[in-house]
């Protein structure tokens, strides 16, 4: 029953040394005795799994901290710095870049406008460019490449890290993302669409840290939402979970939405249809602000029309919450569905004024039912601008530090060689 | 590591020993070998489970199976008779109640009409009753009591077995269903409502089996949803998931629900308003059918309209067409969040003509997106009038054999006593 350092580990071995690995890098436990207290595994079993990831160079093992009385007890660290990730964020206008260490801490990062428009060769070749200035300048790159992580804006199958007929990406449908960076890097490659990323990334390190149910809604070109189930990521029987832009929030005939349906929210309360209301207010001459805004670049943003709310200006502030009240009737339903404790708001158009935000948590609680929202929170992202890379960065880490990713590691048999290969 | 029979296991022992016991009564493994393949523990931890579950009286080594070649295998059995369980199932104007053994095989069934509005000293008094009459006229009641299960058609606090302040249950709000219950019968008790039930009892013995994200949908009285996600009762943070009832459905000011908002969905759908709109046509006399049942009884039910429809009334066809649409729209919401595999209908009124699955079925897939009703199946509950009882058996056996009820059995010390305390 003892494991040897290489070779396959037994499952209960394999599932034991998951749960230290996990207590160790998560920062919950910090020494052999707190590892034994809150796993309930025997103390010879906690010190040979300890032994192993020490062996493999994932846990350093420190100066003994204060003693208690007894022996003291020596301080068990993940080594975070035992490598790097890369990770890339594409939005519908953007590109975002970063290079992480193993516990998801930003080392260098760059952004850029691109539109994913352009298609998978120009906008992965870009990343490809920007991934290697990345190696090149940031400082001290610790260890090897361990893993690449890539959002996109668009359903994918997560299995397969393929794009399955993504509305707004021309080109992408069925492109082989994983392998192109895989056969490029040597590293294993994980894609994912932008909400479930950030979802993760909030999960893991921002403002949904320790709930169990979670709705982030990201607000951008269009609306969609990642979903934490149970402190599971749930992404659905076809991988399609969260596409709320298209629940349909008005029985109003004129509103069609480009899904060819009546009534989606996401054609009144995405960023284009934001975008649009703001440059029709301006074309009749309702709004002097946004009427700048489309003098000088000949159309109105959504962006745009939160710069104007944030000035004072009314007509853009209707605008806003309008927007808000749509998607809060959305999620209104969604709250009595799911009864979640949290629903995060996130994307370029929440990072706007207030009167967003208050226009959404007033329909809420007015439209769900009391029980459901008798302790719910809703509140703004946390991660600002870097939630994308953040939380590509946490997709890769949940995915190398799994079962599965630690098991194929192990049957590798060397223990120097730490990159795992998928 | 060797678990004595008695007293506390380790946890990594605990582990195994549930997993095996799962297999075993789960049908999924038949032998100690078929164990040893699919569990991946060793072969010698499995003899050891194996035999502790025997010792317990839980598992039966059967004759030796068909030879392969070796050692002829024995069949290993779950002994469903170790014990048998009291369940019911209160509906808003029913009780049924059955005695089951430990796999949810139904021995003794009773159903009469009871009204919920009573209060728990009358409605749980008869359950009582009844409870007794079962256990008198039951031939061959196996083994013990272990446990009780019992659904209300309201919300309940799952950790207390408590009524949270329920819509249609005057009385019931925090009442100790479960301390009676136990204290009577000496037996745990669970308690949860009766959607959360109907859907374990589709997961665990019906059309849901197999299925890991699935929403089961009751319409009776009222309209509510059971969800099950990766494979797990989703309850939500406050045990308020699947309120779809006042999931809002129209714009239209005119329809008011009880709940005090504007174009819920039981205002529309549920049973209530179905019998309500039959009992309009029934005075505006525009359906004969309807107009014989509002002589008969003074009012009409949407038992009543689901009957004219089915012997071909137009107006109760239509008006369960409208329903069917209603419900549809909410379930083409949900699809497009939850993305499930399968959605089941249930419920009194599901009980109905096939106009209204036709209309469910028909605007999901035309409101959802592509992506989400791609694979997606909508049934009708299979476990018919039973449902309930099925039901509430498959969340005490969920219960029974959790890892925390046998960890506690097991550390009372006692394999001769097999009644769990809670």
């Amino acid at each position: 029953m003892i494991p040897s350092v290489t070779g396959q580990l037994p499952d209960e071995a394999l599932d034991a040394l998951v749960l230290v690995l996990d207590e160790i890098r998560l920062g919950r436990s910090r020494s052999r005795s707190e590892l034994v207290e809150r796993t309930g595994l025997g103390r010879a079993i906690v010190s040979q799994r300890v032994g192993e990831l020490i062996e493999r160079g994932l846990v350093v093992e420190g100066d003994p901290g204060p003693s208690t009385g007894g022996r003291p007890p020596r301080q068990l660290t993940f080594r975070a710095d035992a490598g790097h990730l890369l990770v890339a964020d594409l939005g519908a206008t953007s590109i975002d870049v970063a290079l992480t260490t193993l516990d998801g801490r930003i080392l260098g990062h760059h952004d850029e406008p691109a539109e994913i428009e352009a298609g998978p060769e120009v906008g992965l070749g870009r990343v490809e460019e920007l991934f290697d200035q990345l190696l090149l300048t940031t400082h001290a790159v610790p260890g090897r490449l361990w893993g690449i992580g890539i959002a996109v804006p668009g359903p994918v199958e997560f299995a397969t890290g393929r794009p399955t007929s993504p509305p707004i990406m021309p080109g992408w449908d069925g492109y082989p993302i994983r392998e192109r960076f895989a056969t490029r890097h040597g590293a294993p490659v994980w894609v994912d669409n932008d909400v479930n990323v950030l979802a993760l990334g909030e999960w893991r390190s921002g403002v949904a840290a320790g709930h169990d149910d979670v709705v982030v809604v990201k607000i951008g070109t269009g609306i969609g939402a990642g979903i934490i189930c149970a402190g599971r990521l749930h992404r659905g029987a076809q991988g399609s979970a969260g596409d709320v832009g298209h629940i349909q929030v008005t029985d109003d005939p004129a509103i069609v939405c480009r899904c060819g349906n009546i009534g989606c929210l996401e054609a009144l309360a995405g960023g284009g249809a934001l975008g649009q209301a703001g440059e029709e207010a301006a074309r009749d001459g309702r709004s002097v602000r946004l009427q700048v805004a489309l003098d000088q670049r000949g159309t109105v943003s959504a962006q745009d029309v939160a710069r104007a709310a944030s000035a004072g200006d009314p007509v853009a502030v209707t605008l806003l919450q309008s927007a808000g009240r749509r998607v809060g009737s959305m999620l209104a339903s969604v709250v009595n569905f799911f009864n979640p404790s949290l629903v995060v708001i996130g994307g370029g158009v929440a990072n706007s004024p207030d009167q967003l935000l208050a226009s959404i948590r007033e329909t809420v609680y007015r439209r769900s039912l009391p029980l459901a929202t008798r302790d719910l929170l809703i509140q703004r992202s946390s991660l600002g601008g870097l939630a994308g890379v953040i939380g590509a960065s946490s997709m890769v880490v949940d995915q190398l530090f799994s079962r599965d990713s630690i098991g194929a590691w192990i049957a590798q048999g060397d223990p120097s060689e730490l990159a795992p290969v998928r």
